[in-house]
């Protein structure tokens, strides 16, 4: 049985998301934000105290996009990963990592400055050069939604899943409204997959019967 | 013809090493740093004006470690990508990503503070704390080389060009002196590797060959 570590709506709603699309068995562990301060013993798990953690049989796995790609490649039966001899497959591999590594980073940056240091230690100047960034960066994503309903070979696949948490987070810190409009709507339509809604209620689900509280998460908590 | 589009010792620095492992035929094109200042026209190749881009016939990829994942599957026949059925295959995902994701952005943000703001928007905080969080990871990598030569399957893949260039950049960033043993001993390995060394060779040369100054890079570069 594949286990997920998770905080609540954290990059480890990645993992969850692409579970729930599968529809793959699992066991969510829900974790407080941050999992180092509040879960010292997720240190044995994960020594890196970051979420997610994936583990399936002997195999640790830490990188949200890199789980998604993993558990597509392993578990789909119903097209979520592209295989090599597709013709989108270099895009679906592009996005995969620019939905992490391009998108969501410059979003942790504006959360840490503007929200979970000290007041002495936050940065207006850092939060305001990572929002440039990251409304930069959206530009891309327009602009290949130009005629597409899904990023890669007209289906929902795993690079939407990465992308896409980059744009529920933007949302959570109120980035939401500078969506181009073709970006507004590719959101509109995520939301609206039965995987994703499902994702969602499990998370609040777990959390209620393991009791973690939701002030510990890294969209609503105060560190 | 593979074309890929570069900044001396850049990020694509990684798919220019796959290339030379893979001993594939390529043309190297020169940018100087950072191209969205110096060379406006690239920003027709790639809006972003980020490097690296690769062209492959219609494909356009601008994530450097999702180009090495591709062109390993497509062009490998030394076993420079893992299969599905090998393994280590979800371990060779996450170092991909880790490699860019987790190693790398920290880095940028290093040499933005410290180097390429002007002097009254550099911030020692930003410096010092993500040179924290880089040398915190690195301990992953550390622990993950215990009994090992190479990060997957006991051969070199594309998931070491992924961690390798985030050591290179480290290094050129005076981070070098704090590498764990082992991790210092791996990276002396790939360095000694002959496609490593034809790569350096190759942004050396192109470099000379097509006029582009060395003063323009991200590593000895004032911007």
């Amino acid at each position: 049985m594949i286990v997920l570590y998770h905080c609540m709506s954290a990059r480890s709603f990645r993992p969850l998301w692409m579970l729930e699309e599968l529809q793959a068995p699992y066991e969510l562990r829900m974790l407080p934000f941050p999992p180092r301060a509040h879960a010292r013993e997720y240190l044995e798990v994960n020594p890196l105290g970051t979420v997610p953690a994936m583990i399936d049989g002997q195999l640790l796995m830490t990188e949200s996009s890199a789980i998604c790609e993993y558990l597509a490649v392993r578990y789909s039966t119903n097209g979520l990963h592209l295989c090599a001899d597709e013709t989108d497959f270099g895009l679906y591999l592009n996005w995969l990592h620019f939905g992490e590594a391009t998108l969501t980073f410059p979003q942790t940056l504006i959360l840490r400055y503007r929200r979970f240091e000290t007041v002495s230690r936050r940065s207006p100047q850092v939060v305001e050069d990572y929002t440039r960034w990251f409304l930069g960066r959206l530009r891309a994503i327009d602009s290949a939604l130009a005629g597409r309903t899904y990023l890669c070979q007209e289906r929902f696949t795993g690079a939407d899943i990465s992308v896409g948490y980059a744009l529920m987070l933007a949302e959570f810190i109120d980035l939401g409204g500078h969506f181009p409009e073709r970006v507004q709507q590719y959101w509109t339509r995520l939301q609206q997959r039965a995987g994703f809604q499902r994702a969602l209620a499990a998370q609040q689900q777990a959390a209620e019967q393991q009791g973690v509280s939701l002030i510990h998460s890294p969209l609503t908590g105060s560190d």
